[in-house]
């Protein structure tokens, strides 16, 4: 069975082979309070960051997952008041886990199809961080690296806070248009479950000092205090930082992968465009995911497909939330092969147009 | 070489298998929302239930690690006073998570060698928790199970936490003499770090349902919520949870498991008495970890002794924090087999009986 499910998604291939490494070369019994494992999560650390071009003098970190992310930048990097722009159910999550521990966090809804007016939003001088979601993996949308940008730009006082979920190691970005990403490794990295990353720019870690929130296991004080020993606060996912090493250490170049990507997406929106009973969820090319398409269609037609393809091996992803009944959802993820994604393509299009 | 680190520890070498298996039959790609997780989650609740004879009405969940545990039962299940019990590192640091949350938490500070006083402690009706530590990895004290069950029967009004970091799969105990069981992987189940497992009565469950706690995303109740579905509320460490499926599947009833390390900790504490220049740390047999075995010596002839059995291929935990540089400590984990245990003590007494 071939997943298109977009997260946990299909692994890479090799993982077989590391996993076996892992056992051989007793990675799986290490202390995480020794030489050895601060060499591999050195490594890991750095071969992700070289390879997707984040600055060295942001800092990267492991988290459990990207919901541990968004709870320790809204303990740790607000006060009091945030922005919290989405037009999705993850981004919708985020902007909860916020105001549950801060009321002045302020929901900005956007339609599936509409770009941020980066102009023209509820910010005043009093407001911390503003938050966006890279590629909202619920419906299929993304936020360009120039939005995100341009809203560092007209916003200098504020943070930038963006959930990279679905976007980390697939789409090549300019880490330095925000001060914090964060995201998982269960997408686009390739990986078994279990580990999340997040990302913070000196701005961030000032901002938190500033701060001085210390009242959690889960604090971003005592996180990067251990990170500076490439350690972490609690016994942490060791399996899960060896295999973003081998898995980093031996992935191309971010620009690499992003182009791969990016020219797959294209091939399935053209696709779905094309298909009678058929269409993009996103019409807006401006806010079109490139890693998780999303496909409409109606009930009837939805599940007959769902059934039809994992008769032939293709496991595609349901539709969520408020798009559960009317879409269903591509994951365009690395460790997807060409030939897979063509396989779904070659199938889909025979099924969409086979005379009634 | 054979590790005796207190944690992580040496993994079961079956784990080679089930990683393998676990990549054969997908498992890293599935969804955490889909049927085949539920199926997984559900038969390693109940494997695990099942060998160590944790009560129906008892409920096992998912955490990422043991630190996660102290941080969600001083969340979820304490308003206001607390009272800590502990005589090493790890419970002080349970008392710190607390405290940083709430300042009614309380520290009672035992020495190494002296058992709970059960009827003497500054326990009152507003006491709502009382945590203890039921093998503190750090000195190799225990709790016993009947201490425990007194502790409970002595103040009715509050609940009793109990960290079973190191104990939970290596040691038999009574579940219902606690109300909450929390403890991670990388010990006695003998598996990869990266998750932790949360057990609450019916009786914390109903006092979190009071409390009502809803704010963070790993809030108790939200736990609760999903578990029923045998689901989580972040996506988990899928791999970990097979892993515990299968470790337990196939793991003896708990019973064998003690019988084991409590034959193999006398057999390691009867060497150390018998040893010249070492001695067991703990010397009040009522409080010594079957579990964990701290070795005290000085400072010159604990270097060269961990040096000397690391040429042996033997690796002894380091000593930890007050302790770090007079003892060595021995994991007596089921992981571990008799003959590595004895290949231990047969260097150790080698070691220390040769002629100067």
């Amino acid at each position: 069975m071939i997943t298109f499910f977009p997260g946990p998604s299909k692994v890479y291939d090799r993982i077989s082979e590391y996993l076996q490494d892992a056992f051989q070369e007793g990675v799986l019994s290490i202390s995480h309070r020794s030489t050895a494992f601060n060499e591999l999560s050195r490594r890991a650390i750095e071969a992700t960051k070289a390879k997707l071009h984040i600055p060295d003098d942001y800092t990267l970190m492991y988290t459990s997952s990207s919901s541990e992310g968004w709870e320790i930048v809204a303990q740790s990097l607000i006060r009091e008041k945030s922005l919290h722009l989405y037009s999705g159910s993850f981004g919708e999550r985020g902007f909860q886990y916020t105001n549950y521990l801060h009321e002045g966090a302020l929901p900005y809804v956007l339609d599936v199809n509409e770009a941020i007016p980066v102009q023209d939003l509820p910010v005043d001088d009093s407001t911390e961080l503003i938050a966006c979601v890279q590629n909202e993996t619920s419906n299929g949308t993304q936020t360009s690296v120039d939005t995100i940008r341009a809203l560092r730009d007209a916003y200098p006082q504020a943070l930038i806070s963006v959930d990279a979920t679905s976007a980390m190691a697939g789409i090549a970005t300019d880490y330095t248009a925000a001060d914090i990403w964060h995201a998982s490794v269960q997408k686009c990295f390739g990986m078994p479950a279990g580990l999340g990353l997040l990302v913070c720019s000196p701005r961030a870690v000032a901002k938190a000092e500033e701060i001085g929130e210390k009242r959690h296991y889960n604090s971003l004080l005592t996180i990067l205090k251990n990170i500076e020993k490439w350690q972490t606060n609690t016994t942490p996912n060791v399996l899960g930082i060896y295999l973003l090493m081998r898995v980093m250490e031996t992935a191309p170049d971010i620009a690499e992968v992003d182009a791969q990507l990016k020219r797959r997406a294209a091939q399935l929106y053209a696709m779905a465009e094309q298909l009678p009973h058929y269409q993009p969820l996103v019409t807006n090319h401006a806010v079109r995911s490139q890693t998780v398409v999303t496909v409409k269609t109606d009930a009837t037609r939805l599940a007959a497909t769902k059934d039809a393809a994992k008769a032939e091996g293709l496991l595609l992803g349901n539709g969520y939330g408020e798009w559960k009944d009317s879409t269903f959802r591509i994951a365009n993820f690395p460790a997807l092969l060409d030939s897979e994604v063509a396989q779904l393509v070659d199938f889909l299009t025979a099924y969409a147009n086979r005379p009634a």
